[in-house]
């Protein structure tokens, strides 16, 4: 099985996502939400790129959702954190999803013949998922404003290992290879890692730390979301 | 001191250049080889894009060096192996080298404030001529046809690794960050990483097996080729 890691949206083409399975990550904070928000036992989550489209495409009883530089959007029901993410606020419900660079991630990887949405929480999970697709898979790493963020890095290694822990065959681009072994250098101390990161410095000073450990949670989750049309659902 | 590492030449963006010491970064083959040659003895290297203009630097005297496709230019003297650039072969002369990625980025790298050549082999020596020219830095990861490429990975988290043994306090960009994790995790294995790569494979199947032993020697050399105009000097 060959595994290629792209280190953010920038990077992605399109050509080398068909006939692949494409994982999505974006650890803090849109792929970590999405996890909790399907497993709080909300109905399906729409994630758009825009503002506007999020708008469009509200229907009652949807749970409107999103931050724009690390805050809730004015208007929308909640912001883009985990925590918000409760079954109280989504169960049953579908919640339209727009945020700065996970959403565009997860629209990158529409070409591919699978979506994932991959984080810490759900790694283990969505790697057993991936391999069960049998497809040579795509981790697409979101990113922060087009560049490399450490946390997909880290989450992308972790999943690779995983992968191998399956007993697969696994080869990987350059950038793969090089964040396994990122990861394995990191994994006792994953959410100081996170912490010393652009969007985890970021984070802190909004007074986010508690989301950074809660998205550092390594296979808290078995929810793998899965694109369905438009849609992820829990498969 | 701030360190910024650059993915591979594609990601380059000049601006960022300006008022810093740029490492350039081509450890298969192009900045082992130019260690190694300067080492040797010769005079100065000029790094050039293209064939065309090799030929119209070309000077009475002058080596002619350079490869596309990991081979040898018809009609120039060598190829982009370290160990054609031997002192019976360029010692007081003036060598005039074209590659496929390496000088590419020691072109994309001119608007930095000093421009120096980084490889294993001359990692320490590297990071203490940086830290002595008080400079942030830019680490440019050449790559390989854009993308990026392991071994300069490596190499880029090792120079990060000399320069905090320094005492010096250092802060990195996100892919520093995970460049210098990587590092310390291939650390016992550099050769044997390489070898997984790209490049590192390409060579392999042209016989140049040995190329990679050589260009894996960490700190085997103090010469910091320095671009000084258009030529690589030493300091």
């Amino acid at each position: 099985m060959h595994i290629e890691v792209v280190s953010s949206v920038n990077e992605a083409r399109e050509a080398r996502l068909t006939q692949r399975t494409a994982i999505v990550i974006d650890v803090l904070r849109a792929t970590s939400t999405i996890v909790t928000a399907l497993e709080a036992g909300a109905a399906g989550i729409v994630p758009v790129e825009t503002v506007l489209e999020a708008r469009a495409l509200q229907r009652p009883g949807d749970v409107m959702a999103g931050e724009r530089f690390c805050r809730k959007i004015a208007g929308f029901d909640l912001g883009n954190s985990p925590f918000e993410f409760t079954a109280d606020a989504v169960k049953d419900r579908r919640i339209v999803l727009t945020t700065t660079n996970g959403t565009r991630a997860l629209h990158k990887a529409l070409r591919a013949d699978n979506v994932l949405a991959g984080s810490l929480l759900n790694a283990s999970a969505c790697a057993k998922t991936a391999a069960d697709l049998r497809r040579d898979i795509v981790i697409l790493c979101a990113g922060s404003h087009d560049e490399f963020a450490i946390e997909d890095g880290l989450c992308a290694g972790l999943i690779i290992d995983r992968l191998q822990a399956l007993g697969l065959s696994v080869e990987t681009n350059d950038f793969g290879a090089a964040m396994r072994g990122f990861y394995r250098d990191s994994r006792p101390f994953l959410a100081e890692t996170m912490l010393q990161g652009a969007t985890g410095k970021r984070l802190v000073k909004l007074g986010c730390m508690r989301e950074i450990e809660r998205c550092a949670q390594v296979d808290a989750s078995e929810a793998v979301p899965r694109l369905q049309g438009d849609t992820l659902v829990l498969g």
